[in-house]
This record gives structure tokens, sequence and C-alpha cells, in this order.
């Protein structure tokens, strides 16, 4: 056997998580603008595992969701009672007892493994049958209870004499063994507790029992991190925030303000890029070297290409990818468009469902009416243009190469490219006239005022 | 006597507070969105006062605005010089002298008392006649002098004995006892000191003189936390924010990052609501369960109801009223509006004096004209409706159910129920003319740098 | 000698800073909103000297640009090899060597340095011909070996002997010498090291060997920080906006989260004035006593008078001028304009290149148009004026004292004083016809489902 055999994973993710004091599932709260679960599969990903399994419980439409929203692969068992982590895995028995390779279980609540250790608990399966992830601790953890170094069993902190509540090697609960062997030790658990739960940690006694060997990998504490109350998870949230700037500031991304900088799990910054004070990742941003994003912007699910320059104030959604040299400026949204090189879009603009040719510039006030009502349409402006302000563009419309709107115009047909449209009424002025509106206007006050 | 008789508040409130370096009186500046002074009242409201009455001095008129804003109901006495405590205590005389039942003496720059060490006060008033409110510490305070666990006098650090400094019990400045003996003892004081002030304090001894007794309630020092600088201010607002997350938190409320969000006074939010970074609360807000609060939001005097969702970079003042499901998005400003379940309003928008029915969309760029330089007018819209982009409703007006406006419309008049109504010039398109323009003004530019 | 003969300043300024893996040359990193070469020269600039001499080496060119935008009288000298400190002094030669007086050596990444210590330094020169600065610290810095109180030389931590290495004085590197004798002293460095460098700590022993005097100024630790990586410079913009929050308080400015305001090395706020949470200072902004900020404003190159209100959600650009009381509301920007006393802008507009009289009220969603692609022109309004919702002013144009503009409304010719002016089409409202579109719309949708 070895560690580029075949692997499966298995990931605990049924629990409501009653302390959370909330009707979302547990593993869906967000760490890092993704479900706690994400975390856990993204680092049983760097596996490459053949299969993975997720077990479900409460929640378990949301949680399917959510799981295939990461891997659209990945399977779904429903633990229809939670009977205990012995009994969760064994639902996955139907799926993996037949496949081949090590199953590995983790768990949707513990977002912090990373992926050296799972690599080392794999790598300690060419020595042991059963390998258990353990970490030194002294808290009222379940222990490790190693002879000659060998595990012989793990004891509940509450079930522990004094002598095995100083051992300071503690349980995470991760375990890796072959699949097979796995839901054979697993079947063996029997639910004679306080509680009556099948409990996971009784695989190694059986083990034992049966002749096969069973280690141990260490981690660090943190890396076992488990979130069952609010609290911890807002202190999570603070450890990986805390992470992922250092991760930033290391590969060569000067954040002004590093505390005020929120990323998500998957969010990439290139080198030598500036992020300024109170800058909100989502999902699914990408950033090149070079680029800029000012104080106050919140940006998912888009891609800032090298010299381009956003903000402050500005909101990038999913589907906005920006050329080089693009620069949106304060109050601008930009959604699903697409903005070539050298684009301009300063100020109070809505570009949504749109395509913007290089260097053209978009005025102040501009809006994509993209919607109807009903239905959604498509903006399409060629390179070069000049939009005036308070242009309406209503789609589906195209503005040509070159072409020019003049400012509080609504485009509703197409402009070929050089042309000039406009679309607005010629200027009135009327002498005095703002004097009698004025008198006007304090008459009818004075007259409500006299009511 | 019980702890159902009837109680008096007296707010001590009359400091300038010179080591804040400010003209707005100490007890103005503000504490959660609140001033100083409106955190012992509240504190004080717990006790179910039959009367309030705030000595104020320095800055008396906006103090007593204050005071009214907070409880209409509470009455304000000048101490037109600042003689000390006792002095302050006895401008309260002639109103609560014959007032039955207990006062009790808070002070208006103690923000943290909590209303459980008040009803302990209160409860010990069965014990002795003069209750004092006191908190271990070794700092520099006034220590409190017991004998056979009696309260036998207060004593000034500077004045106090080694021996004396070495007792850890200190002095609030907090005092609970019936009205009619308060200012009975208080008449008693004299200022044959250092600083030539009536001290409050005095009243222990000179109760124990007349053979009355004195005790002691103990809380925790921070409860008694004054604030004299704005580095202490500062200081306070921070612990104020720790305890309203930390409460919110516990709520079922996730913050993302609790450290980022900022709680007035009278902040409720709901359970299961989610609130991202960077979020500022004025007074006055409350969030129904399930609503969802997204990065750079600022929101005072509004309500949002269940389901509802605000941002990024939405603005609610005072008088907006979100329905169920409504959706503000981002660059939005609503003020004294009421938008029915399920209303949309995505982009950069300025709803004021505004009522929208359920379900309408709201285009981005609308404006409600509300204000024609003396007067405001409301606008109205009913159900269904669909107003386009840049729409600008020149109030009064009205649009009815199911009605739609063009965008880059000016609405004067009112819309009918199903009606499209729409104000803007046709589109002329010219050949070639943006061509000709940007020669035009390259011409003017190249004439400029030839001058 | 005394402290007010006459001073130059020799500013190292050449390295790249490779830990900071970063194209920019490491001084022009910024540091409170200034390149953190700025820091050391505003150090030096309260010497008041005469000469002011950089030397560059990495991106010398930014680094020149750098320099005299800070001060157009300083002079740069590249360093085209970087061979050490002492050569570094050495390139300064040629432009001081016969300038009377003394030199003090400063680093371009050394930002702390408070003037007091450098006044300190000057003074010690009374007693030494070489002065040193010192600070007391265990870490792996030079030493600084005196005898009898007198400096005898300076030796790296690497090639200290243990009896050194417990020597707590360490060296920063600054030094201040007559410059005639600083050159000589240089000129006879070698580079006899491990590195083959021209380290500019050998001058003391230089000096000593010449007969000549070596003394210490000793300052704290946290003045000579250093920086090297980005993760230092994150700590020292923390370090910085820690320091300038302190003193604004202490200055009497309100600020109610001050670890959310983020101040530049030129910030001034007057006492009363306050500021929210979420406030981010560039360069250049002065701030009048009992203004006010509120939250998520971005400021740079302004100045804000006496009772303005800016925010939430304001950006004010560089030249924004605003008089006393004039409010500037949420999702507006304001560029290169003077606002007079009294003038409103709301919400939602953009004024650039733009003159507004006293008392005058810009309605929400107003634009100045100020470029027309090629050229940007200017806008003028008188006092009292009042301009329309959704007013687009495209300049050059000025609207007269007491005008009005008609919401909606494209200006693209003056307005005179009192007048109104009016430039949009007339509402035509269509019974039934919002009916009509929508059943359109659907059937497009369902037409293109079907497809």
């Amino acid at each position: 056997m070895s560690v580029s055999s075949p692997v499966s994973l298995i990931v605990l993710a049924a629990g409501q998580g009653s302390r959370m004091n909330s009707d979302l599932p547990k593993v869906l709260h967000p760490l890092g603008a993704a479900p706690l679960l994400h975390h856990a599969m993204q680092a049983g990903r760097a596996l490459d595992p053949g299969r993975v399994v997720v077990v479900a419980g409460h929640g378990a439409d949301a949680v399917r969701a959510a799981v295939l929203a990461y891997d659209d692969t990945a399977e779904v068992v429903v633990q229809a009672e939670q009977l205990g982590t012995a009994h969760a895995v064994a639902q996955a028995a139907p799926l993996l007892a037949n496949t081949p390779g090590d199953a590995v279980v983790l768990y949707g609540d513990t977002p912090f493994i990373r992926h050296e250790t799972l690599d080392a608990m794999r790598a300690a399966r060419t020595r042991h049958d059963v390998v258990v992830l353990g970490f030194h601790a002294t808290g009222r953890y379940g222990r490790l209870v190693l002879v000659d170094g060998m595990l012989e069993r793990i004891v509940e902190y509450k079930d522990a004499t004094e002598d095995e509540r100083a051992i300071t090697l503690c349980n995470s609960g991760l375990v890796c063994a072959d699949a097979a062997l796995l839901f054979s030790l697993v079947a063996g658990v029997g639910n004679n507790n306080a509680a009556g739960e099948y409990y996971l940690t009784d695989i190694v006694e059986i083990a034992r029992s049966r002749g096969l060997s069973a280690g141990v990998v260490i981690c660090d504490e943190a890396e076992t991190l488990g979130i069952n109350t609010r609290a911890e998870l807002a202190r999570a949230e603070a450890a990986f925030q805390t992470r992922a700037r250092a991760e930033a500031l290391e590969n060569g991304v000067t954040l002004t303000a590093p505390d005020t900088v929120f990323f998500a799990l998957d969010t990439f910054i290139g080198r030598d890029a500036v992020i300024a004070p109170n800058v909100v990742f989502g999902p699914g941003v990408t950033i090149e070297s070079g680029a800029e994003i000012r104080a106050f912007c919140h940006l998912e699910g888009c891609h800032i290409s090298r010299g381009a320059t956003v903000g402050p104030f500005a909101r990038l959604r999913p589907g906005a990818e920006l050329g080089e040299d693009v620069h949106v400026g304060n109050f601008v949204e930009i959604k699903n468009s697409v903005l070539d090189d050298g684009v301009k879009v300063g100020h109070l603009t809505y570009l949504g469902d749109a395509t913007v040719g290089e260097n053209t510039n978009i005025g102040a006030g501009t809006i994509t009416c993209n919607y109807d009502g009903v239905n959604k349409h498509r903006t399409t402006i060629g390179k070069n243009a000049f939009i005036g302000s308070d242009t309406m563009l209503v789609a589906p419309v195209s503005v040509g190469a070159g072409a020019m709107t003049g400012s509080g115009s609504v485009i509703t047909a197409d402009v070929p490219a050089d042309a000039l449209a406009i679309g607005r009424a010629r200027q009135v002025t009327k002498p005095g006239f703002a004097t009698k509106l004025r008198d006007i206007y304090k008459a009818a006050r004075a007259a409500k005022k006299g009511q």
C-alpha cells in the first residue's frame, strides 16, 4: 500500500449544532465567506480522493446543495437519526464498502485541518492499520492511550481515570483506515454507554482486539478546532482571517491595514497588488499583480487585471471582469460584465449584463437598464466610445466603437460606430420664474401652517 | 419598606468635564450612539422610578433637551455653581423632599451600572438606612471603612491613613436612602475641606452619628467606570461594543466580524439575522430574525423585517420601514419611507417620504424629488409597479398599482393603475457626429495649449 | 558650535528592500498614506536644515519624484551600486563636503525618529565630535562599546564577543558630525569584511584613533524601528495609526472608534470635531473645529470648515473645499470644487471642477458633466440657487444666484440669476399600457424558454 493508492473521504456533517442557536445547520454557517463544510472538503481535496461522501442529517437538502456547489461529483447520504459518529460513518458503507483503498473520516465543523496533516495520516498507514489524528492539550478531550508507541484505545474524558487524564495526547476524531476494514470495525461498535450512542472512537479497541495495529499522527491543537457556538465561529473567522492576511503579506501583497481586510476561502491576489483599508472579499475573487483596490470595496466573483484600480466605494459582483488598467470609481456597481483594457467607469454607475470595449469612457450616472420587470437583456458598447453622463442604456442595445451619447439621453435604439446619439429635450430658460416659484412654495407653506 | 415601594432617581449631570477638552458637556458625549447620560437613565429606569430628577449645570439647556429626549417625564434642576456632590443632590430637595420612598443617586458619567446592581441596593435598604455601592479595587479611590460589617464612614484616598488605604473596598459614589432622610443628611454636610466642596460621602458619618445604620452593596469595578477624558470615553465605547457584540452572538445573531459592527444602546436584532463586516447602527434600529445586513451599511431609526436583505453600501435613515423580503441594494438611501413586503430597490436610489406597495420594483437611479427648496412632499407607489431606471418622482405624486414608468422619465402627474407613464425625448442619432465632435474638442485643446 | 549652527541632512534611501517582495523601492512603500521616506524627511525638517540630500539607488527616478514632492529644494544623488552605508554617505560628499556645519545621517526606512531625538543629537555635538544614536535592547543589533562614558567603537552583533553581546546599548545607525569631518572619516572606511561592504559604523573607531571624541544619545527602541518586510510595514502602519489616534484624542477630537480611523502623516483635525467609525484620510486633509465626519468616508486633499457635516458614504477628493455648515451627504463625490458656506449636497451627486455659492441646494443625482472626452470644464453656480434632482450641468456652464433647474434637466446654456431652466420632455401617460407591456415581456420569456 502506498500514499498514492486510492482514497475516499467521509465527511460527517449531520449535526444540528444546537448550541449555535440557529435554524441553519451548523456546517452551513459561513467561514471565510464559504460554508464551514467547504473548508474540510478543501483540505480533503488535496488527497485527490476518488470519492467524496458527505453524511448529512439536519437540513440535509441544504447541506446537499452546498456539497454539490463545491464538488458536483461528491455524494451525499442521509443519516436520518443522529445515533453517534460510528453510526454516521456506517451510512457511507453502502457506497464505499467495495471501493478499494483507504477512507479518511473528516468533520464538517472542523475547518482548519491542513492538507499536510492528512498527507501524514496517509503516510502513517504504511505502518498501521488504523491511524488516528491526535494533538497535545490538557482540556476535556478524549485521551489517546498508547502502550509502547502503539495506540491501545481512546477514552472519553468523562470516563477517564486520573492517570488517563494526565495523558496530554488527545483525540481529534479524524481517522484513516482501509475502507472495507473501517466499515467492518464500525459494524462491531455497540451503544452500551450512558448516551446510548455509537462512538467511532471504539474502533481502536476493536481493531487491537483483532490483532491489528493502530497509530497516531500528531498535529497542532489549532487544526482540530471545532465550532459549537457563534462565539467560537466568530473566533474561528478571526483565526481564518489572521492566517489569510499573513499569507497575503508573505506573497508580496500590500495590505495597509490587514485587520480590516476580509478574505474568502478562495481569494487570490497577485504580488504588489495594493489593498487599502476596509475591503471585503466574497467568494471567487482573483486580482492580478499591481492592481489596486481602494478603501471600502466589496468584491465577489470577479477578476481584476494588472494595473486596474477599483474604488473607493465600488462593488463588483459575480461575472465582473476588468481588463488591464481599467478604472472603476466610487459608487459604481458592476455585475456580469466584461470591461476591456483601459475602460473608465468613474462614478455613480450601474453596469449589468454588459460588454464594454477597450478605452471606452462611461460617464457618471450611467445605467444599463437590463431588466424590464420580466427579462434581463445585454448591453454592448464598442471600443473608444464615450457614454455621456446619466445615459440610460435600455437593453438590449448596442453602441458602436467611437460613438458618443449625449448626457441625459435614454438610448433605446442601437448607435452605429462614430455616431452621436442624443435623446433629451431642449433647455428652456424662463427669466424670473425661480423667484415666482419660490414665492408660490412659500405661500403654500404659510397656508399649511395657517390651517 | 419593600423593594416595590416608590423610588426616585437623582442623576448628577452638572459637570463640564474639563479633561474632555471639549465645549460639549461631558454627559452629552456619545456612547453607543446615545449621550452618556442616557446609559445611567436606562439603568435607573429598570427600577420603575416614580420621578426622575437630573441635576444639570454646564450646558444645562442642552442637557435638558437630552434628558427629555430620553424620558419626557423627567425633571431637570440646574445647579448654578458646582459646589460638590452633596450640593448637587441638595438641588433636588425642592422637588423630592416630600416624595415618599427612596431616592437613588446616580451619575451621568457612569454608564455601566447594571440594573441588577441597583436592585441589590434597593433590597439592601431592608437592612440599612443608607446604602452605598462599593467595589473592590486598589486604585486611588475613596475607601469604605466598615466596623463589624457596618459602614462607618467614607474616606477620600488623599485623606486616608496607611491602614485605610490598605482597605480594598472602594466608593462608587452611588447612594440609596429614604428621600427625606437623604436631604436631611445632605443638609448637614459642610465644606470645611481643602477644596471647599460639599461631599456627598460625608452623609455616612452624619447618619452613623445620628444612630442610623449604613451598609454596602458590592459590584464589579467595571460597572463603576467613570469617564473623564476622551481616551477613557474611547475605551468605554470599546467596552460597550464588546458587551453588545457578545450579547448579540449569545442571542443567535451571526456576526461575521464582531469587532467591525457598532451597536447603539437600543439596537435590537433577532435570531439568525446575519450582520456582515462593517455595519454601523445608530439609535432606534430593530431587525427581525433572518434578515441580512451586508457589509458597509449605516442604519438608524429603522425597522427591517424577516427575510429582508440590505446592502452592501446602503443607508437607512429614520422612518425607514422595510417589510418582509424587501431588498435594498448598493448606494441606496431610504428615509421616512415604508416599503411593503417584497419591494426591490437595487441600486443608486433615494427614496424619501415615500410609500411603496408590495412587490414593486424600483429601478436604478430612481429619485423621489421630495423637496422643492421650501416644502417636503410625499410619493405614493402602489403594489406590483415597475419604476424604470432614472425615474424622477416629483412629489407630491402617486403611481398606481401595476403601473410602469419609462426609464429616464420625470413624473410630475399621478399615474393611474396599470398605466405606462413616460416623459422623455425621442432618441436622435447623427451618423459620424461623434468623430466631428471629437475633432472639435481636440482642436480646442490644441488651441488652448497654443495660447 | 551651537545647535543653531547650520545643518544638512543625508537621507539614505538606495536599498531595494528585497524582503519586501516588491518591485516598488522600499522607501516608497506607504505609511500613513505617505512614502516611508517622507517620515524621515519630516523628522529631519524640524532641524531646519540648510540642505537635504537623499541618496537614491534602486528606483532612483521614482525616489527622486517622491523626494521633490515633499521638498522641492531637496537634492538627490544616485548610488549606482549599493556597497554599504559608508559608501552611500560618501555619495553626498560632492554636494556637502564644503557646506559648513553638521550633517545628520538618517534612513529612509526608519520612519519613527522623533525630532526631539534629533535635537538631542545636535545638542550632544557640543560635547562630542561624532554623535551616534543608540537604544537599549537585547536583539541581534550592533552594540555600542563605551569606555568611561566615551563611545569607543560599534561592533556588529555577528562579530561581537559574548561580553560585547551582553551590552544592551545598541546602534540605530543615525550619526551626527561636522559634515567635512564626516566625509573625511567615511573616506577612511575599508571593505575588508565578509560582505565586502563599507560600513558607516566603522567611522567611530577611525574617529577615536584620530583622538576625536564620540558620544551616544539614547532614544526608545520604538523610534529606531526599521522596515524590512511587508509584515513589519503593516505593524509600523499600526504603530503610526495608534500614535495618530492618541494624539487626536488628546487634542480634543471625538473618535467614536479610534481603531477604525486611518490618519495620514499630515492630517489635521480641530478640537471638538467628531469622527465616526470607518473614516479614511488620504494626504492633505484639514478639518476645522466642530465639523462632523460620519461613518464610511474617504477624504483626501480637502478642507472642511467649522460646522460642516460629511457623510456617511462621502468621498472628498483633492481640491474639495467645504465652507462653514456645508452638508455633503451619502454617495456624494466632490473633486476640485469650492462649496461656500451653507451649501447642501445631500445624495448621489458628483461635483467636479465646480464653484457653488452660499446656501445653494444641490438636488439628488446632480452631475457636473465636466469632461467631454478630451477637455475638462468648470461649472459655476451662484448663491441661493436650487439645482433640481438629476440635473446634468454640461460644463462650461453657469447658473446664476437664486436660479432653479427643473429635475431631470440637462443644462447646456447659462442660466441667469433668478431664472428657471428646464430641459425635459412632457410626461405622457398611456392607460393600460403597463399591462400590455408586461404581457409582451412574458410572451418573450415564454418564447425563449420554448426554443
